[in-house]
């Protein structure tokens, strides 16, 4: 059917090209739109890396990635745009890929459409018509499907209504930076003696990864890709004031992100910007499979960990980040009455 | 306190039968009710089958079903109409069942007003105030609860509107065809060499199922009974400009579902019908113990795969369903720009 | 920064204190407040108490608790009150403990101010400036973080809203009475018979639960403690009209409550009362690291369970309570049409 398919006439179109950059960086963008809908051209490659999980254990996987971060770029476009999106798998790599943009419709989310072997590429468009931060993933087929998605190869799209975000009653919300988490689950393989195995070439580990992903329990849950990839000289940084979109992008296992010392103002929990936030959230939960935002406004100064409430996956499995907020205290909102003393008996 | 409640007077009701149809179809019924509040009647047996989980492995269960089927068959009544249950036990069974409707009111959900011996039958009739897709399940009393459920023993009563369903501005919603999809936990005991085990009557495994559920790690996790179920031959046909209500049912475990090319148009995550739906969804949570429901209009043709999406799950645990959509490629939705090939280097 | 911030004055505040409660009990408190903001003075002691979560098993754990109860008490202020705690650690502790109050803004929620060595005390304000439950616990750094909310360091803060609590369309909502339930996740270390393991004094447990607590699956789940804390003579009791407010905590791992044979008429699932609740609930999630809250008005008298909906949790791990109702049986909403009856072949 595709095939005999019309060709769409897309000569009114300005094209625009977006630069994607690492994790957890957002790529440069505006918050309204300006002018009609785009084509915003992109490039992503499938490249196949040896990725430390934890520097303190050892822990090690043959990641599959987008342009080499877990998770892949942050994509960000306005409804109604085109991404037209070029992707290659680099002549070195050990497997096939593909890429199901769970933002378009149609074609397995074009992973139908984009297999690509070993030194191929292919070019693919689709119109971004529901705004939202929604997930992207691999997807080769069967039990290749869980295998690369848990070894890191997804990420998110984020689709901007033009005119920007609005709160429950309609008001525009606007914010002064992005904060692009990805929460991935490792399952990784371990010997008779606990100790996480090792792997020449990427795919090497695949029965192993299969018998351990079936445990449904990772050995590992962490922000960006390893233990400690976002804190101490890369945590986060912001001062009083700021206003932060933590876009949260959970490919395969739930989660609930929750920012310690601070709250969701608005809170779309499943990532889909056409539906009312939630406000004052303490908590929110991030569907396997999805997306989700969070905005908030820092208050007080100092360290904010922002992290799985599972505490067990945040504090054994890897899942913390941190922001470091500048400015002033204000006692109208928390004070340290008393501070700790011995009590005499 | 029943035995003296005064007795109703329901002779203004008009009594109708509704013939129940195996999963993964919807029996006769209208979206929009004609005319006021009826007494629907319908029957149903707690049949005890052998069933094939996974043909590739062999693994089987004794399952523990109403009429023969994983799930029980899909009710329909409109809200403020009667259910009328007659619940029969085959005297060929070996177990006690009973039956409890999330969408009654008091006796816990009717389950301690039906419990049936083989051999048995008994009546039960509750008005159905609320609208909704709301699980039912067997709950015999303690572990027995979990085991029942767990062998299959649940299913969805829909509760619609007496003027259909409607979008979160209140608009008009119909369908074209329901998919009633049951996913379904097995926790199937395996011997020491790693075989799943098998019984000669429902009910032997009862010791070893309480051991497996321990672990709260399902072996399976399949769509209506079985591997393979949904696709195939029996993937659910649609065509381009279709809509189709996902109704998913969740007895026991929380499942992620998401339709793998398309989205829930509306999706009520909790499945009550007096609450706004969500727009856009790219993946919605079911609660363990209760029902969901998403409607979808297919704007390209070709295979969608609806999977839980843990996608773990989906490939190694056998939650995947097909639909088979024909119709006319839009490439103005998306577009295979340029097909894999070599590039030169 | 904040030893140089300004004094705030609230020498206009009048000041209250509030004697908290053992649960499932609520403290004295006002649905509508009287008169303008206050400061709300409550004192909390972190005892560590040898508790018995399982009398058929035997199965125990040195609890590390907030006065005494798992989960700890329930706090209730207005929005704009000031709570003002006094957290005090006996001389008599192994451990340190401190207070995050998830309600608060700041300081990791006040975690950072209020850390307390055995024999310490401290006295920490805040302002309760979003209406809605909240999870306060103890977050002492690191590895301990988990190991104390899953020894039982948790409970709820409530702030309700100056005027009251509203349903979806803004009309006044009023509860009888409070069942305040704080669900427990305890990953109890087992010797190699399979046999739970005893300790001699609160921490000695800690390298066991570590191991434990990384299979991420819990031994037991149960409410206020231990396996049957809310059932028998312990079961709420109400009566046919009677309105209950269900307040639930679920510090670490997510839960699905379900009260069997009755709704959740007015559902804030994630707790936070500037959102407008869902109507007709039959389960409803609370996310890890949250409180949520059901409201039921009981239409039938009999024996009504609330439960993990995850059923093998409900009925193997504990997760269940029960309410005892009063008053008439209405035939109308549910009759039992015909008992069971052998049906002669
Ligand atoms: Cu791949
Ligand atoms: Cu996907
Ligand atoms: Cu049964
Ligand atoms: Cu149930
Ligand atoms: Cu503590
Ligand atoms: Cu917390
Ligand atoms: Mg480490
Ligand atoms: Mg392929
Ligand atoms: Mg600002
Ligand atoms: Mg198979
Ligand atoms: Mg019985
Ligand atoms: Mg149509
Ligand atoms: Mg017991
Ligand atoms: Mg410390
Ligand atoms: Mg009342």
């Amino acid at each position: 059917a595709q095939v005999a398919a019309p060709k769409v006439d897309l000569s009114g179109y300005t094209r625009v090209r977006q630069e994607l950059v690492a994790p957890p960086f957002a790529p440069k963008h505006e918050q309204v739109a300006t002018g009609g809908p785009k084509i915003v051209e992109i490039r992503m490659e499938t490249t196949e890396v040896l990725l430390t999980v934890d520097e303190d254990t050892g822990a090690s996987i043959w990641a599959l990635t987008y342009n080499g971060s877990v998770p892949g770029p942050l994509i960000i476009v306005h409804q109604d745009d085109y991404v037209e999106l070029t992707l290659s798998n680099p002549a070195a790599s050990q497997m096939e890929h593909n890429i199901d943009f769970h933002a378009s419709s149609g074609a397995l989310g074009g992973g139908g459409l984009t297999h690509v072997y070993p030194g191929e590429e292919t070019v693919l468009r689709f119109k971004a018509t529901r705004p939202g931060v929604f997930t992207y993933h691999c997807a080769p087929g069967g039990a290749m499907i869980p295998y690369h998605v848990t070894h890191g190869m997804n990420g998110t799209l984020m689709v901007l209504p033009r005119d920007g975000l609005k709160d429950a009653d309609g008001n525009p919300l606007r914010y002064d930076t992005i904060a692009y988490i990805g929460e991935q689950d490792f399952y990784l393989p371990m010997d008779e003696n606990g100790d996480y195995k090792t792997y020449e070439v990427a795919g090497e580990d695949f029965a192993d990864s299969v018998e351990a992903m079936r445990t449904l329990t990772p050995t590992h849950s962490v922000f960006n890709g390893s233990v400690g990839a976002l804190t101490g000289e890369n945590a986060f940084k912001a001062k009083v004031g700021d206003t932060v979109l933590m876009v949260h992008n959970q490919a395969n296992r739930d989660s609930r992100p929750h920012l310690i010392g601070g709250h969701g103002d608005h809170v779309w929990e499943n990532g889909k910007f056409a539906n009312p936030p939630q406000k004052d959230q303490e908590t929110w939960f991030i569907r396997g499979g999805s997306a989700g935002a969070a905005m908030y406004t820092f208050l007080q100064p100092g360290v904010y960990a922002y992290v799985n409430h599972n505490l067990i996956e945040a504090a054994l499995l890897g899942a913390t980040a941190h922001f470091v907020v500048d400015g002033a205290w204000d006692n109208a909102l928390m004070e340290q009455v008393t501070p700790p003393h011995v009590v005499e008996t």
